[in-house]
């Protein structure tokens, strides 16, 4: 394994309200899933997040949501059905293809965002609502998976190119699962745990379980966060940590090739 | 002069808000203008019309407007930069593009709705900003316009395809201008009226004014309402005396091939 | 029992979009449940609704929601903190309240919409901060809840005026629950089934359940539609047998004095 | 001249979006303006920011604007009807109120917010509408204006009292106006230039124009911004050199008794 993509959320702007780093962010990782406008993002915010990915040599993806503005798409949603989920989702690719195509950068990967991101993990109906989407809107589209999820096996069963994700800063369990947040140490704060950690996973190939198990996986991105600038040093490590190790950072549109 | 378009706006219901009478108008028009959720519309809706629009073979096209759902697009927003309202056209845009080609027809025209056409109608800056945004998303797409305003001009400096409106149901001024509707007689509600006149300006191919002045235009499609029972009836009756006077209506992508 | 109030979901428009036939249902029934403007509403329709309540003698209540205006408050959003859902509720009722100063009538009720209800009527915590939302804004305002629910022991357990609803067309089971909109017969649309049954629940103060037991409770009013021509019929139906026999219409504020 | 008010905007994060530094600010200030929901702000950061102004002693007001979420309040909207604003005030002003009761503190003073108060302080009939709103609403609540336009005006007329405001940033003409923020010079961002300024203005009860001319004005309030770090520090040594004079910092509130 000598190369890995780095994912973060980004273009969670909107109107004057300003969210995340962007800027920097686009100098540490090699993929964006950037907002379509449900949860976070604008036209004007896509607009500028698409152009400088494109300057940055970032690869672009979209990153879309339940219809839920206010709550950030974090709010749990049951009970849409995924029918219309799946036109919810053509909407918002269908509206970062045409902003990205006016900015000169191609749409390459697809990853859901929050609730519906966490839903769809384990709701095999939902799931197949995110990759009948991708599948309609373009079949060659990389789809974010956590490697055992609905969503994997959603994306298998409609024959698309899985990418699969880890994240640097979450706990998991001896099933590969992600610890639940309401669990102390669900999420790793410490740069000097996380990025090491981070390193031998890839180097693996494995996730490492809570209690040191480790699960064999093909580990394709990282996610890591911006949020905040300890967020935004701990990605700067864990980039560079990846680098010294001889591992590269390449878009996952160019890894998966 | 043997074939015309008639267009009229489509898809502005709103998640359990249901607006206008589209299945009845999809029986009548050649051409639908489709909202595209800025100021009516969503993704469900979105598709149901554009299913509906080819099961009829309808055209569609874009019908985009400024950021406004509860004013519906028609409250008057000035100020707003230029290259702002291309981005929020070309995100508009680019979502129907995609929900269209899942439902698998072409997104062949746009037409700027209520306060952002008012506005680019007499605003050269906004009219090219209208123009630049379907340069980009597709130079191919026709570009509905009254003849004479800025619009027309813009299309034309942007070396669009451009297609010339008149509307059924209003009046026009000796200079060729729709004669505002804080004034008595603008909208004309009599179909006896309405009916022989609109024949008359597509034979012609004139518009006619209110004083009775001729004035010369190419007239590529009519513009008609189905707000009420009353207006769906006049389309009809449109459509109806069209054809029995040997003009054939036919969808404007077909009609300026 | 000779008299009983008749409950209606009104104000349900919203900007250029209309819903319902309020006018008409203004006429029959005895207090309105007004959207507050997070599901449906807004300034301008509450403002209308309330006026027009007044001149009808109709009393107002407050007809909150969860954050969700696409979903007209219909989609279930669980996870979201009883505190926080306590502050929404305030503010739409806040809200309604200053609409109603402007107007000259007094919120007199308040009512759950939608999925908020839905919730609300097994979860204990989400009752318990509606009826907290209602004893902080206004503590004599009366609380429609059904009998045995969540919300009823929330309310009583606050102190407050509860007012028990029944259903004019829905279907209860033999614990008195409503029957899942899910089965086959929840909703009862012949008005020849209905009418009877419910003078029939209101003269013995029992409801009927499917399998014909009848389970006594207090009935103080009774829920009716008005979302089609039918809706309204059957409504007016309902008013027009309670009066032959006997059983006044009127507010629950007064009923409940 | 031994007291005066010092005011900003507050309130104005949204769902997951943080804007402003209100914890710093409320340190500083003496009134706080406080979105209500309809460019910014939401139930929970209401709440929030009622509580905190309660604890620092800082006096609120209702801050409501045009419905305009994405544009922040500040787009330009003509053409709404006066007697539709009106409605859309008292929405906004009874939603605080309803939640500052819940908190314990009262709404003591009102102010329009971007747009909204740009042209109603022109627009003769859109300053009566705000006036009405309030004077229906609570006619005792203070209605900030800026001496000699319409607001001050309408709400003479109406009876109400009046809180003069000036602005420690912006530079004033000859007329008494401020100077557009098109042109150089608009902002004054240099504190050393600033903080004197508006201790000799409000000393001297009189703005003192670009060309140095005294117009007398009383002067209730200094309006000051907590947008970023730069700002907060320019209030915080607007503050401490007004309390250096001699001149102490009160909520309008107390100043106008």
């Amino acid at each position: 394994m000598d190369r890995v993509d780095l994912n973060s959320d980004l273009g969670e702007s909107f109107g004057a309200y300003v969210m995340g780093n962007d800027e920097d962010m686009l100098k540490i990782i090699s993929s964006a899933n950037i907002a379509c406008g449900f949860h976070a993002g604008d036209p004007l915010v896509m607009h500028k997040t698409l152009t400088l990915a494109k300057e940055n040599g970032v690869g672009v993806g979209a990153h879309p949501s339940f219809i839920d503005l206010w709550g950030f798409g974090r709010r749990p949603i049951h009970g849409e059905k995924p029918e219309d989920i799946e036109k919810i989702l053509i909407y918002q690719v269908g509206a970062i293809q045409g902003m990205a195509r006016s900015v000169g950068v191609e749409v390459t990967h697809f990853k859901t965002h929050g609730s519906l991101g966490n839903i769809a993990a384990v709701d095999a109906d939902l799931a197949m609502a995110c990759a009948r989407a991708v599948k309609t809107i373009d079949p060659d589209m990389l789809f974010i998976v956590m490697p055992g999820n609905e969503l994997e096996k959603a994306g298998e069963k409609m024959g698309l190119r899985c990418a699969r994700e880890i994240f640097a800063d979450r706990a998991y369990d001896d099933d590969g699962n992600l610890v639940s947040r309401k669990l102390e140490g669900a999420v790793i704060h410490d740069p000097e745990v996380a990025v090491p950690r981070v390193i031998r996973m890839v180097e693996e190939q494995a996730l490492t379980s809570v209690s040191g198990k480790k699960i064999p996986v093909a580990i394709d991105t990282i996610c890591v966060h911006g949020d905040n600038p300890a967020a935004v040093a701990m990605a700067k490590r864990i980039r560079d940590s990846l680098t010294e190790a001889g591992i590269a950072i390449r878009p996952m549109a160019e890894t998966l090739k």
